[in-house]
Parts: structure tokens; sequence; C-alpha cells
């Protein structure tokens, strides 16, 4: 029997890394050997998240990146936006054979450039997009929450030419995980309780390019420009997208929905749900699915689509398992087939 | 000094029953005379609703019409919709001097029709559009709470021609008290709790024509069509919208930011909040406010408004008392100029 | 390899079935053989739970005791109150040899009845006191949500003699979830959202007789009074029953910690906290796990104990799924060794 | 006709601070001449609370004792505690006719100190207790929100000798806005949102000796002491405390609920709810008021308390203008008159 892949998290105890501690645990074929928390150095992992207590008896650890290089097979990086550019390079110095699962923004957009200069193939990580360039990667720059739950929701429109490409809205409604576990006053309880608000409007969002980059590839057009509006929704976990497209097939909302079938029918991961069954952000809840509905508005001629994941799993950790296990020729699904918690 | 005038509410112990008990409480000019409720019929208001227990000491009464038009000046109808209908002719058997505001939707697409069986003054109840009809009419026909947030955020864009008319996209997130207070397996707790969904898309929400009616007699065109998508938030009280449309005009979002505020600089109840500040439902629950916040994404040339109300104060109960202010002289604002609850 | 065991659930449809279903899935020994739901015959299981779309292709059955007791080894009962009284013997009569798992209360206190009336052994579902009996018993009567917190916190104080038993106090706070999914006003998300009350208080709530039976039986005392109050929590799942009673014992906090740790060091489902951490629903939302902290207040010579379980898993659905595993000669938390959801 | 009273608010931006706002705004007999924030110096009140954009057009300042002292006849202190203590002295030192009514802990167990050493007249502010000192106090030790909910729910029992008062348990649940705004990990959404739990047990919580202090001063006894556990419920606002003693009085349930009655009978913002109905937060979010529900649990001999109000208003802000309204010889409810919010 082969042994066990051996895992290292940078930035353990923040919300991407906590639920890449909790899947991995499930998971037969890995063993978690660093646990990595600048801020939490020497105490147990249990103490910080008592859910854990006398299941793992691990502490975390300082972030040296020549220790970690020399235990791991592959190291996630859950660490805030601005480190891993700098800190994946030391790493890969130490250990030319590590694998990295990047979950902060920092390789999405700059791939190019860390490939050149290092020599290591590097794949965006949407599975359903570049599972082939997964699997021999080597680095991979795991796509963000709201850039995974938009192209999903939009690739079987773009592939089937349904849709004219400069019309594109995305009204995003986020759970309040997405801005993670620093202390801000804007993300107190007594804040967000009982409000709902967008911000980073109008183009402002970093997320943006990230959508763009990926859907005009996926057109093979240059430069698609698209409008994407963020909020934040009163609950922990969950993205919901909001689609929408001005239409230039023909089709009826049968025909479109059964495109969208089709097109993600050997997609494991991605459901395209029956006609008159609304996505719901707690139908993915905890799970690594992405539920998708898609409407055809007969009066206006638009394509409306609604786009649901769990932006902790599908749209961070539970992705960047997914792509794990495609790079280590796993079961795609394998530590990942759990439906969402009822009620 | 004269009397203050006397109040009916049918469907007193709904959930724009209640508000509008507690807002006309706390109003110098009135006096509650008539509490209707046929579930329960002579119990005590307090017992229905315990934050009133030694504050109103009335009883709920059944729904008789002789008796209602009796005594009372003015009677509110926060009944489901298909009932006001059949009854208000009633009413004004009884009484042809009662005036009356009903907040269901019977009378909002068929004014005419009533208008003319009855030759009563009647006007659509949003005074930002109506406020000189309003003040000499006896039956007003209260506007729908996605409406009032939906038409608000439009008409300054309307008024100056900034948009196209036919590129319209009113993407709205409602509190659940917006359902009202049935006892339904999908307004559970455990339903609606840490979800997010949308509802009736695609042209299927009945406050559709509502809206398009308004926005087409605004632009002085015919049969707008617009495309809206209602979602249900996870918090009692509380709309947003997200409106999108394609700009004609060549405006910078300054301008159009002076446009908007030009456009309702002598509207107590709408605020066109300062460049950079997001409207959002909590600083405007509990109140008979309208925020809007509006900005151009110079990117794909959109204009993105947001608009957010308490959808049971200026969405329903409060803009019926604004409604009543105006029909009896009042100060437009008298029982509504409080601000929301922090935190 | 010894085929799956095939299992039946009656009431799959309500919270407790959903859990038993969702659990299921993942347990390697046995297969759902039947989903009951009197409301939804005929109706695929993922469109009343879209999470199990594309998981689970099975449909929603009448309550046929011939066929139900036919196709299953065993039958979970997540019916309400009331039902299986007569139900049970129904399904013996047809196959005498059908392991039966009771989550509702209609056998808790009426076993030895039954018992007699059948002559099939049946033990009350409480593992860490019952372990023997459920290993030969046909019948479970699974413990109350509330009575499992209560008598896990109390049982190593009764054992250790440390209190004095008239003493005893337990308020409790529970999850919605617990009231079931029957529509009904007071369970809307407007009225239970940001309140909290108590209910039942002063001796009526029904599950006090079932802790004063497992505590008397425990401390070998006949008839031991305690006071109980629950209380209703905005949140889905989870139980934390705050227990206090007059410390008869001169102790330490330390050493009460000690033999608290020690009573349960070889049960793996409940986990005594280490001092300074204090149980948490958060901690065990979604597993099996009970979390206990236990407290002296010096000044008083009150001990206060901490007992804290999700209310559908261990207080529910996951301890039926503990004694299934038993009475089989399974691993006792096979299928049930998840830690919590953070966050 | 007399001018409004000039009031300064210190710590105007944290929760207590902005709950005095809102209610001073709609106080006949007050005007706002200070809005001090060291936070926020030079910026819009509105633009750290848009709720007030268009209504209050009042900038934040700095905390200057000379400038604060000149311009007000009352300076509420809404200030993290340990601040007070050594700025009243230089408050009172700049003038000695100002009047101070200090919402933190400072003053409340060292008020005779104080006294002693600047010769004010100071009171504990609980109206209901105190009255009569208030009338004639200049400076106000406004009482903390636990023991304002805790004592006020065991005064009738204590002055009926009901009670043995080396018996009473307080186990407390209140929301997260006790908690105030500064931006902690503990207090973020992500992590109270869906959970509940205790915290400083057994004698740790510092509101222990406030409320031990008034119970002995009621029931002229020394020393009595208790046992208080405090909780934090996911919700923004509201305090309910459940209270346990062991009667010593052989009255009826109905007997107590008279003289709990009776003993309230004058007080406005006490209000002891009819038997049947349960204290419940939201009946008193919003409000001034203390709603109290008493019962006996015949099968313990035990007295069982339930006492809730909200924390932001009767247990600081509302509480703390209402001992204004004492002072200065208004009528006590003026400005506080509101019922709660519903739904």
């Amino acid at each position: 029997m082969k042994s066990k892949i051996k895992i290292g998290i940078l930035g353990s105890t923040g919300y991407t890394g906590v639920v890449l501690v909790k899947l991995l645990l499930n998971h037969p074929n890995v063993e978690i050997a660093y646990l990595g928390s600048e801020q939490h150095v020497g105490k147990l992992y249990s103490e910080i998240y008592p859910t854990f207590f006398g299941i793992l008896n691990k502490k975390c650890e300082s972030t040296n990146p020549k220790t970690i290089a020399n235990q791991c097979d592959l190291v996630f990086c859950a660490t805030p936006h601005g480190f891993t550019k700098d800190f994946i390079p030391k790493l890969l110095n130490e250990n030319s054979d590590l694998k990295i699962i990047d979950l902060s923004a920092d390789l999405r957009l700059e791939e190019k450039l860390l490939l050149k200069k290092h020599r290591f193939p590097i794949s965006y990580g949407l599975p359903e997009l570049y599972r082939k360039e997964i699997k021999k990667a080597q680095i991979i720059a795991n796509p963000g929450c709201y850039p995974t739950s938009a192209i999903l929701g939009l690739l079987p429109a773009i592939e089937n030419n349904l849709i004219d490409l400069n019309s594109i809205i995305i009204d995003s409604k986020s759970g309040t995980s997405g801005a993670g576990k620093q202390p801000k006053q804007d993300l107190l309880f007594c804040e967000l309780n009982e409000s709902f608000s967008a911000y980073s409007l109008a183009g402002k969002h970093r997320h943006i390019p990230e959508i763009e980059n990926e859907i005009s590839k996926a057109a093979n057009k240059k430069n698609i420009k698209l409008t994407f509006s963020p909020h934040l929704l009163p609950i922990n976990r969950g993205i919901l997208s909001t689609i929408y497209a001005d239409l230039k097939s023909k089709s009826t909302e049968t025909q479109i929905h059964k495109m969208y079938t089709k097109f993600y029918k050997n997609e494991y991961f991605v459901k395209v749900l029956p006609e008159g069954i609304y996505a719901n952000t707690k139908h993915v809840r905890y799970t690594n699915f992405c539920h998708i509905s898609v409407l055809k508005d007969e009066r206006t001629n638009k394509l409306v689509i609604i786009s649901s994941i769990d932006n902790m799993v599908k749209g961070a950790s539970g992705q960047a398992i997914q792509n794990m296990n495609i790079m280590f020729g796993f079961k795609e699904s394998l530590g990942l087939d759990s439906v969402g918690q009822i009620p």
C-alpha cells in the first residue's frame, strides 16, 4: 500500500485553513504533516478550534520554508493576499518537487510571470476548464470564490454562443466568511446581522480581471468587459450569483436548460437543477457542489442564470482538494462527496 | 383644537398591521378606533403582541363594514390580496365620506375600474410622484414594497433621460416580513436562516406590471418591459434593489449624482447618499426613508443604482401614513421622523 | 463480504429524517431501502431537499407496514410523537426479526409495557449508560435531545456523589430545529429571528420525566425531582444546558474536572473540555459529540456544568445511528466521526 | 418657554453612544450640543452612521474637558470602563454645576469614594430603587445591563420575603451589543452567528459585586452571595435573565404573581406580564421596558423569574435618559415611550 501524501497548510487557522483541515482529516489518502499559523505558534490546534478537541492533537508551527518544504509533498497556501508571490519561490528552492496549491489571489493573474521565472508548470485551478493542465501542474492558482460561481454559470452560455458577450451583468451575494477572520469593525456581528449592502461596485472589485480573463479565453475573444456587483449577506457561508445577459439565440428556455445539462453531464460537482427548482446557498453549503438554474425572460429576451456555491468549499478549500485529487491521480471527489447540512 | 381623526385598521394583527399600530400610537393627530382581526376576535391586542402590554388596552374585532364605516374617518386595509376589491365598496356604501388607504395590491392596477364604478377619487399612493392627486383622493392604492424601491431609484434617471429604457434590470433582495405571517413551511426559521435564494424569476412576480406601469408613465412611453429578480434575505426587514441600465448620457458619475441629489432635494423621505457611501438596509430599517446610491461603471457604461427601504415602512405602513398625512393636510413627516435602530 | 444492511426511515422528510438520510448515505455498511413520507408520496427525495440532487435518486413512499417490514433489516422511526406506539407492533407482526430505533418519545417511558406485551428486548438508547442492553436489544427508545445533554452532564457528578440530588437545576437553550418542520406561526423566521424566550417552565416540559427517570436510576434513588427550563435560541441546531447543583463534596474544581475526565475517558463521543475552554453549540454542531465543561463556584459552593450537543445528531439521529452500530456490532463511530463545520 | 438643556455625549460613536443620540433626537426638551469621539474627530456623525444622513448634521469632536464642561448642562459618559474615574473630576473642575450620567462601571462600586472627594451628590441610577436620590443627585452611576435585569426581577421577591437569599441563581443571556464595538475576533459575525455559549462563569463576571451590593441593601443583609452565569446570544439586542431561588413562602403562583404586580403597579417601565405570557427579548427590544414573568415550580418549590430588557435601552442609554428626566424634573417617560419593533 502506498503511503499517504504529506500535507502542509500555511495559514491553517484562518477560515479557508480550517475548512482545509476539516476536509483533509476525512480524506483517506493524506496526512496532515504541518499546520502553519504565525499568530498561534506552539498552541494546540484544538485550542483555537475546540471542535477538533480529542480528534486532532497537533500544534501550530511557524512559517519556516525549509522545514515545510522538507516534510511535505504538497503545501496549501491559505495565506493573505500578497504573501505567496515571494514565499513560493523559497519553498521551491528548498524542494523542487514540492507541489503547491495557492488559495490566495497572488498567482491568478501573474501566472505566466512566475512560470517563466521558475519554469514550474502552473495552472489556474478550475477543474471544469483546466483538468488536463492541472493533472500536469506543479503549482495551482486556486480560483477566487466569486470567479468560480460566475465562470461556471456562464461557460455553457458562451460555449453555445447564446449571449451577447458585452451585456453580461453579475450580481453576486456572498456570506461573510469570504471577508476572513481579521478583526475589523465592519465585520462585527452587530454590524452585519440584520443588514445587507453592496460593496466595491462599478468595476472596483479585484475579482473582475480574474473573471474577465477566463470568460475572454473561453469565448476566444479579447477584453470582454462585464459588470460585477458584490453584496454581503448576513450568513456565514455561500455565494449566489444572479447573472444576466442579452440572448442572441432564439432557443427556448427548455432548449437552453438542455444545453446546460449536457454541458455539465460529466462534471460531478456541477449540477444543473431541474427546471422549476432554484439554486439556493443552503443546498450547497458545506459541499463542493455548484448548483445552477437557468431561465429565459421571454419578455425582455434576457438569459438569467443562478449559480450557487459554498464560498469556502467549491469557492476555496474544496476546490483546492479537488485540484489535489487531480494532481495525484486520486478519484476527483475523494473526501468531497458529502451533501449539505439540513436543516 | 380639532379632535383626533379616528382610525380603523383591517388586518391589524398581520405584519403591516402591527407596524401601522405602532406608528399610529406615536402619531399626535390620530386615535385608533378599530382593530380588525378575523383570527383573534375578542382577544386583547397585547396578548397577540405583548410589546403593547400596558400601552394599548384594546381588543381585536370582527370585520363588519357597518361598524367600521361608522366609527372611523379613515380605514387602512392591511388585508390579504383579493379582499378589498369587494370590501371597499361595502365600506363606502355605509359611509361615503370614509377615506381608505389600501395596502393590498387589489386597487393598484384596476383603479380606473373602481373609480368609474364608484366615482370616488383614487390615487396611486407614491407621494414623490402623485402628491397632488393624493391630496384630493379619497382612496389610496398604496404601492408595493418592491415597486417603491425600484421606482424611486429609477425616476431621476428617467426624468434626466440618462438611460436606455429597454435595458433596465432590477435585482431586488427583500427581508422575509414581506412574505407575511401565514404559517408556511418555506418561511420557517430553520428554512430561511443561513439561506439565500431567488424566486419568481424571469417575469413571474406580480409586482412587475406595477413597476412597468409607473415607469412607463414617468417616461411617457408605452409598454416599457424590464427584468425583475426578487430574492429572499435572511433578515426580517429591508429591501435593497440593485438596478442596472445602459447609459445613453455621457454624464460623469459626479454629474449623475448631482442630478439625483437635485431631483430629490425637496423630498424629505428620499435621501441620495454622498458619493462613496452605499445604501444599506440597516440604515433605513424601521424608518420611512429611501436611501439611494448611484454609480457609473465606466468600463461597461452602465448606471448602477442602489435603492434601499424598509419594506414594512416606506414599502408599506409608513408610506400609508405619509399618504394619510397628505390627505388630511398634516405635516408629511408627522409620526414618521424617526431614524433607524443602531446597532 | 457481508451485504449491507437494509434501512427504512419513517418520517424521512422531517428534520430528524433528513439528518438520518444524510448520515446514512456516508455509512459504509448500510443501504437506504425505504424512505417514508406520507406528505410527499411519489416525489423524488431530491425535490424536497435539492442538496441530494444527483446524489440520491429515490422516491418517497407511503407507510405500509408490510412493505416496510419485508424489505428492511432496521427501521428508524422519525415520526411525530404518538405514532409508533401503535405502528411498531404492526411492523413486528410482519417481521419479528426487524430491528427498530424509535426517535419519538413514545417508548421512552412505557418501555416495560411494550416489552411485556411483545416480549421483544428493548432498551433506552443512551449508549454511555446502556451499551450492554443496546447490544442485545431489538427495539431502541432513542433518547430526547434535552435529556441527552442533561443526563450526560450530570452522570459523573452523580456517580462521584458530588452533589445534593434535590438541588438540580437545568437551564437549557435549544436551536429551533427541535420544534420540527410543521408550519406554525410561532416558528416563522420573522418570529424567532432576533428573539429569545423560555417556554414550558416550572415543570411543564414533557422531557422532565425522562430526565428524572434516568437520573434517579443512575443515583439509585427514587423520585428525584429537578427544575428544568427550556429556552428557544435563534439558531438552527444545538443545545447548551447550564446545570446547577449544590456541592456536597469538598473537592476542588481541578479534582472535579479530573473525575469528569476519568468518567468519560473511554467514551469517544463525550469530551470533557480542558479547564478554561467552555462548551459552545458551534463546536459540536453537525457532530455526534457532547462537549462538557465543569466549574465550581467557590463563592456559593455550586457545581456549574455546561453540556452541549447538536440536538439533531447526538440529540437524535446521530445517537440513533450510534445505537444501530452497537446493535449490529459495527465500530460505534462508523459514519459519525466528522468534526463540526467552522466557520 | 424654557430653553432646551444642552447635552454632551462622550463616546458618542460607540453602541450606547449611538442609542443615546437616537433617543435624544426625539426628546423634546434637549439639544445635542457636543458629540465626542476620539476615533472620528472632525467626521460628520452621519458618515459613521448613515441612518442620520440629512437628519443630524453635526461633527464628532475631541474630548476636551473645558469645552465640554462649558457648553453642556449634562454630560453622558458612554466611554470604556476605566475612563471616567479620572475624567469626571476634570469636568467638574471646569463647571461645578455640570450634571453627569456615567454609563460606564467606574462609579458604580466606588461612589462613596468619589462622593467624599468631591462632595457632589451621587446616586446609583436605578430609578425603581433610588428615585429620590436621583432627583437630588448631580452624578449618576448608571447601572449595568445584567444588574438591571437581575435586580428588577428579584426585588419583589426580596421585599415580600419569599425566597432563601442564599439560593439565588441568575442564568442570563445577552445579545452581543453588550460587548461593544471594538473589533475583536471573538465578536466577528462568523464567530457568533449560529453559536451560543457561556462566559465568565463561576463568580468571574464583573457585574456580580454590583448585583450583590444592591440585593444585599434591598434585603437589609450583608454579603449576600449569588451564582451568576452570563451567556452570549446571537442577536444584537436584549437580555433575558432566568432567575432561580428556593421558596420560603407557601404562597401560590397566583399569589406571588399578585405580589409582583402590586410591587410594580406604579412603575411605568416595569411590566409584570399576565400569567401564561412569557417575557421575550423581542417584546422589549428598542424600548425602556422591563418585562417580568414569575412562576412557581411546585415540584421543586423553586421560584422561577424571567426578566427581560433591551440591554442598550433599559440596560444602558434609555435608563440614562430616564435618570436625566428625573434629575431635571421632566416626565419620567419623556422620549422613552415607544413600543418595540415587530416583526
